[in-house]
């Protein structure tokens, strides 16, 4: 990812440490953070530091590397595993990583895990990488079919949440597609959804596409049925935390109403995912654990003030409570397609890729 | 309305002036503002100090009588009533307002209408409040057919934007029949929209369900479908800005995709709205005119910091634009009724009212 025209990945390990950009700070803080114990990785887990179901399966892979450096012992593995998967329960790429890494150290004799690990780890990032790349040639076509019509027009794409290059630990799923496009040569715009209430549209993406010099507006989460109503959305693509075997795509909040709307307005829906985000254990998206976070994520939000400081600001009255559920699951019948690095398929045939 | 247990209306005419309730202050300061021109009335309606279809429309009522203090010939009226009219253009009571004022001031001699024109505001202001009872008096029949099933079962309302009190003279629309349902006894719950951006669910319904004391939960707007697909919503009831004679509901943006996932879970959807709000001129909800409001709405946002001061903050990067489409159209489809003075109707009775 281009960041200040410089290259950079999301995570990368260095010295018996790993190093992340803290994606808190962002967009207005470029900050990165180095991590050196099991329970900062945790931390920056749980306080979407970093975040994105593909990157947090390689920060819980660098995160066993770092548990297991003074004991690597069978029991003291699968604690290390069992702390990360605790951090968050939505996103099942975690939970693949942490157990990838598991079964690979354990065919390892013990002396030799804890650098290992680090080999491991990397190749889980390295995947990563590579997936999304393939994400963004099979994504691209999409929309060059779509430009192909009329090599002038401008071709629209509504996102919500932050799909991209932060979302991995690079080349991002959702905005994989946009910047194969945008590089191509084509004329794409993105609509931002603000992706209330951590605002990783707002905040992010708008963020990352900017760096990136692609065109982009950001809008309320409310705008988005409105835009697609008057024929100002050529097809939404949006990220998934988990996809099921039939396609029920868990994602951000608020994903399912602008599945809605675009199954209402003709608008194609894609989820764009690599194939470790698909649960092949759960057939039925109703019966995924939605992790619901703290209310003053509703309450409370934080900017820029006047003197560029960050501000955290109370937006409820004091009166009031919140209720904050971090996903919703949108049913397979309102997808158009699941793009992924091996390929675009419709929900009925995504069984086709699995075993 | 009840605030700090004293009565209130949002609006009400003093001395050769009109006092109204600062709402762009709430949730966090109480300020009443007296305003003595006609241009402090236009500014408080562009700016919002005053919002809301039924209040707007008072509003301008009152904002005639001032405007016509010095001069009330027909040329000045009408001069006044198009500055009124131009400051918002979607909300269908504000012109209905100016021109019934219109009206009703050219059947009076030029030299009585100063002093009329207070009259005849005031008969808007008293018939919006007289409205609204009956409004709350036909939606409580549907909470208490729902709460009859089982009298200990809590009803759970959703709601977006603020349609109470505070988008009224008094009363409120679709808060009415909850306020109505809550005054009887009845358990309801109130699941308040945070209607970004510019957060008058967050701030100003969840304030005046607190200042009387009916439960609810703030959320962001993007977990209304998820809240509905679990089964915690028992019905929708906005208010609308416009209505057209089919039924299409113009309301705050995002309401289409509450609708949309209410009709996908089998949850009843109401617009509550008193009579001047339907456009019979207007069939299709396609047809009017949506405001585009400052992209500074969204790229800002405005709170209580820590040291209990007001603070604006910015929550997009600075690359970034914003795009702020103030309201979008639910279509009839979608609508189970709309909840009147004189009853409830589907939208294709709608018309049995109009001429």
């Amino acid at each position: 990812m281009r960041i200040h025209d410089q290259h950079f990945r999301t995570i990368w390990p260095t010295q018996n440490a790993v190093s992340l950009i803290d994606q808190t700070r962002l967009p207005f803080e470029f900050v990165i953070v180095s991590v050196t114990t099991l329970a900062e990785v945790c931390h920056a887990i749980r306080h979407m530091q970093v975040r994105g179901a593909p990157l947090i399966g390689a920060a819980a892979a660098y995160g066993v590397a770092l548990g297991i450096q003074s004991s690597a012992t069978e029991t003291a593995l699968a604690a290390v595993v069992q702390q990360l998967i605790a951090t968050r329960p939505t996103a099942v790429n975690l939970a693949w990583a942490a157990h990838r890494m598991q079964q690979q150290l354990l065919a390892v004799p013990e002396a030799a895990r804890a650098s290992a690990a680090w080999l491991f780890a990397q190749a889980i990032a390295d995947e990563d990488v590579a997936q999304n790349l393939a994400i963004g040639q099979h994504g691209k076509a999409l929309i060059a079919a779509k430009a192909s019509v009329d090599a002038q027009q401008t071709i629209n794409i509504l996102t919500h949440c932050n799909a991209g290059w932060l979302a991995t630990v690079d080349g991002g799923t959702a905005l994989a597609p946009i910047y194969a496009a945008h590089d191509a040569g084509l004329k794409v715009h993105v609509w931002v959804d603000e992706t209330r209430p951590r605002n990783q549209g707002a905040s992010l993406t708008a963020w990352e596409l900017a760096q990136h010099g692609v065109p982009h507006t950001v809008i309320a989460d409310n705008a988005g049925g409105h835009l697609m109503q008057h024929g100002q959305v050529d097809m939404v693509i949006v990220g998934a935390d988990r996809v099921t075997r039939e396609g029920d795509v868990c994602n951000k909040i608020g994903t399912y109403l602008k599945a809605l709307a675009a199954y209402d307005q003709g608008v194609p829906f894609y989820a764009a995912v690599p194939t470790p985000t698909i649960d092949w254990q759960v057939a039925r998206g109703a019966d995924i654990d939605i992790e619901m976070r703290d209310a003053d994520e509703v309450a409370y939000i934080s900017g820029q003030a006047p003197d560029g400081r960050w501000q955290r600001v109370r937006i409820i009255p004091h009166e009031s409570t919140a209720l904050n559920p971090a996903f919703d699951v949108t049913p397979a019948r309102l997808v158009t397609g699941i793009i992924t690095e091996c390929g675009i398929f419709a929900p009925a045939q995504l069984h086709t890729l699995g075993q």
